[in-house]
């Protein structure tokens, strides 16, 4: 039955040849459909590049399995950051950031939430481990309000302002949420690790194994190796459609990076996530949901800043107003729906709702000149 | 004993023929004292609508009555917002909505905790159901939040911005507000009604109704229908009179209807809900109040922005910052007092504190140019 | 064994013979130095001032001792922000109210979780006692932000703003959050004190007496005194040297008041809160934290705009965004940490990396013009 359950995004490979003929046969390369179909084969591939960490975590034992799982369960959406900030697209990379955290929170979320409530009419979890990534997510949260607290109290005393400022406040700030990102993983993994029984914080490490016999290292390091290389191939073709692609859609830079780069990135989790809330085990639905996005914020935020400096386009952690209030608000939505340690499916449509009234924000935005 | 607990507001109807008289009897024609008179005249009509309207829901059962209750339990505010909205009162509406939430929120709820508090050392409630009510709270304080965030964005370029696209946003945002309500609905009147014992999640049954013989159909309706007819004449005064009322009072739209008619169209709710909580039915008085201003929030703030279409002042949801520091505190407040599931009289003067302190702010605030 | 794990300030009475020479010994004047030298020698005096008004208290009985607690707790702060206040510093007042109160949430509570964590996996404390502190928290931060939301929005219609409507709005806020105080008083010391089991709200009566023998009446008068003096006299000196120390370190005026003139002010509740938090009493611990904080918000800030007006500068409530946010963000995290009646090692990271993050923001802002 589980097989039914769990829908195998697989099929979706079958994009993988059609972005490459699109971005390689002459005569045929069409800048929207490269977009959409490269978007379309990185889903299958982010999968695949989690199931092989995850194996490899299991066989790596709890601690260096876990750190691994920590740092490159995300592994997609940093490739495909970084490849953005080489293209020198600095709004994309940003709302790819926010995007993810409040696609996590609000649609993944939601969704599990929802789909689990109508299978069970309440659904229970583990508070004590939610509570500590919640704090988290609010720490992140703030964090990343304070550089455009900077910006707009700086702005008005014109003497005094300089970028510089900006980008070592930016710089520092970095520092300590990497640094409470590890903070985060001695906890979870070493000295509270009991709190978290059947997962970890960051990453379920069973979660798209089960039912399958466990991989051995030889096959997850070389489909981890596969995976990761065709997602950055593909993730160029992506990045280098994304202008052609929005002027087509007549949508912002900004909506690119915060819906459509963020769902490609997370959907992989998102299956996931959904899945495992229908068998109701809402611990691994909570710890896929808000551990990816705390991996987001305290971990791809944190080392994207740092890459940055290796191109010519400094990262700092400015955000607009808009993509402050949504990340503000989706993580108070989530500490809010998950501080009871119970769910049903009228919070999963509360969160879907918060989900539906950014995207129409961001949709209706006019692009920041 | 009960008779006592419970004061009657009926004596208010005295000030009907009042205002009936201050506006049609030649040369008694006064513009303040008809707005007061027609003001406290509503009160207790409203009171009047919310009683037929129970016994009406009571008559037809949970699922048909529900609905009504939930429809009609603030039908008094909707008919002075729509007389308002007509005469082109576009700041009053606005202030009415958000002075309902926090007139809800700080003030009866304040009240009701403060008053039972006194009588009573502490006090419990249901916590599951307060908390996905607050739960909706949150969400609509944050919707609330939205088109200001854009509005503020987009002012600052010029280029893209248009007025029309911030009128989509509203009219989108209220179609995801009224959807909400609907599965809130579904929720506490259908798939988890047994959460809500005793009372439904809008408007507690039989709040007014105890120690009353139950009212037949027949007499639901006709008083229905008179007290409706009485309240739709009377706000038609009240609003004529809003102009001279501020001028000789000296204070701003906002002001009027943030405090003086939001408090006209609760008092109904008000004296109900601190009666209840005297009777440590403290159930019953959070779901009157917190009820309530969802019921604004979801309910009559779209269907305000649905109607506006048929009159010549389109309305936003686009609120001033004082007015969504206010909601957003008062739900964040209201979450915070509700969320251990028991009550004291200090958080009722805490509550009381909050809204003598957005009382100050929106009668110091000049009007807006 | 508590003598060792309760560190002595006595030692920085070294410092109150340094000021003096340097104040007033010829040709030794330096004014850094002196606003160091100056700065440490309070911190005992301060301690000494705390002890004495926890003997007397103790020996007048709860009604009576409380109450005197509650008011002189943090005499020495109110003692600093008055010369502050004569000096015309007004920057420096206003930032050591925010530093007060995010330095008691964040750097005094966060070292308190995090030393009793590493000694305790969890730490159990009554939650009910400390949800009440919380909402007041909410209370008083959602007080502060109002003049700011009032001169903001009054910013933009100049026709209608006048500064005397902003202090009259601080005034009425300061009467408000005083009689809050006064209702939280009569809550923790009257109607509910037997939840306030051990100590009392607002600072602990043993706290720093525990070991050693009560002082009689006429003891604790005499040490209050000459404390209390000391402390008037080298606060002189602290206030008079600030403007040219924070030159020549090249920091603003609200720098130097939130992290420098908190940090002094605080730093005796800062050691007795670690001590009772390595043992194990967590209680005392976010008693001393919390309590401080918001005799700060509510009886310090009141107390200091009703003196402003003996002076020629009148204050008023109205603090930056970037203190705003602070003190938001620090109330909210406190409630998150302490909602659920236990603590780990982890939440005091959260609290300290939450107090880094603000510390970084002071630290590189420009100086308002």
């Amino acid at each position: 039955m589980s097989r039914f359950l769990r829908p195998s995004l697989n099929w979706l490979l079958v994009f993988l040849p059609v972005a490459f003929a699109l971005r390689y046969v002459p005569g045929w390369r069409h800048e929207t459909a490269l977009f959409f179909a490269s978007g379309l084969a990185i889903v299958p591939l982010a999968g695949w590049m989690g199931s092989a960490t995850e194996q490899l975590s299991h066989r790596l034992g709890q601690g260096i399995g876990g750190l691994l799982n920590a740092s490159f369960g995300n592994a997609a959406e940093l490739i495909i950051a970084l490849m953005a900030l080489h293209a020198g697209l600095i709004d994309v990379v940003k709302a790819s950031i926010t995007g993810s955290i409040i696609g996590n929170l609000l649609l993944v979320l939601g969704a599990s939430v929802f789909a689990g409530g109508l299978r069970h009419k309440s659904q229970q979890f583990n508070k004590t481990a939610v509570r500590a990534s919640c704090t988290a997510l609010i720490l992140a949260a703030s964090a990343l309000i304070i550089p455009s607290v900077f910006h707009h109290t700086a702005d008005r005393h014109p003497g005094g302002w300089t970028p510089a400022a900006e980008q070592n406040l930016s710089l520092a700030i970095a520092c300590v949420l990497l640094a409470t990102y590890v903070a985060l993983l001695i906890f979870s993994l070493g000295t509270h690790r009991q709190l978290y029984t059947g997962h970890t914080g960051a990453a379920p490490e069973n979660a798209t194994a089960d039912g399958e016999a466990p991989w051995t290292i030889r096959r997850s390091v070389i489909v981890l190796i596969i995976a990761t290389s065709a997602v950055a191939w593909v993730s160029e073709f992506l990045v280098g459609a994304v202008e052609a692609a929005r002027h087509s859609l007549g949508v912002t830079e900004t909506f690119v990076g915060i819906i459509i780069v963020a769902l490609v990135g997370n959907a992989a989790e998102h299956s996931t996530a959904v899945t495992m809330a229908l068998k109701n085990k809402m611990d691994l639905a909570l710890g896929i949901a808000i551990g990816s996005s705390l991996q987001i914020a305290l971990f791809v935020a944190p080392v994207l800043v740092f890459c940055s400096y290796f191109f010519l386009h400094p990262l700092n952690l400015e955000f607009t107003l808009p993509e402050i209030a949504a990340v503000v608000i989706a993580a108070f939505a989530a500490t809010q729906i998950s501080g009871d340690g119970e769910s049903n499916w009228l919070e999963g449509v509360q969160l879907l709702a918060l989900y539906a009234i950014f995207g129409l924000l961001f949709f209706f935005l006019p692009a920041a000149t």
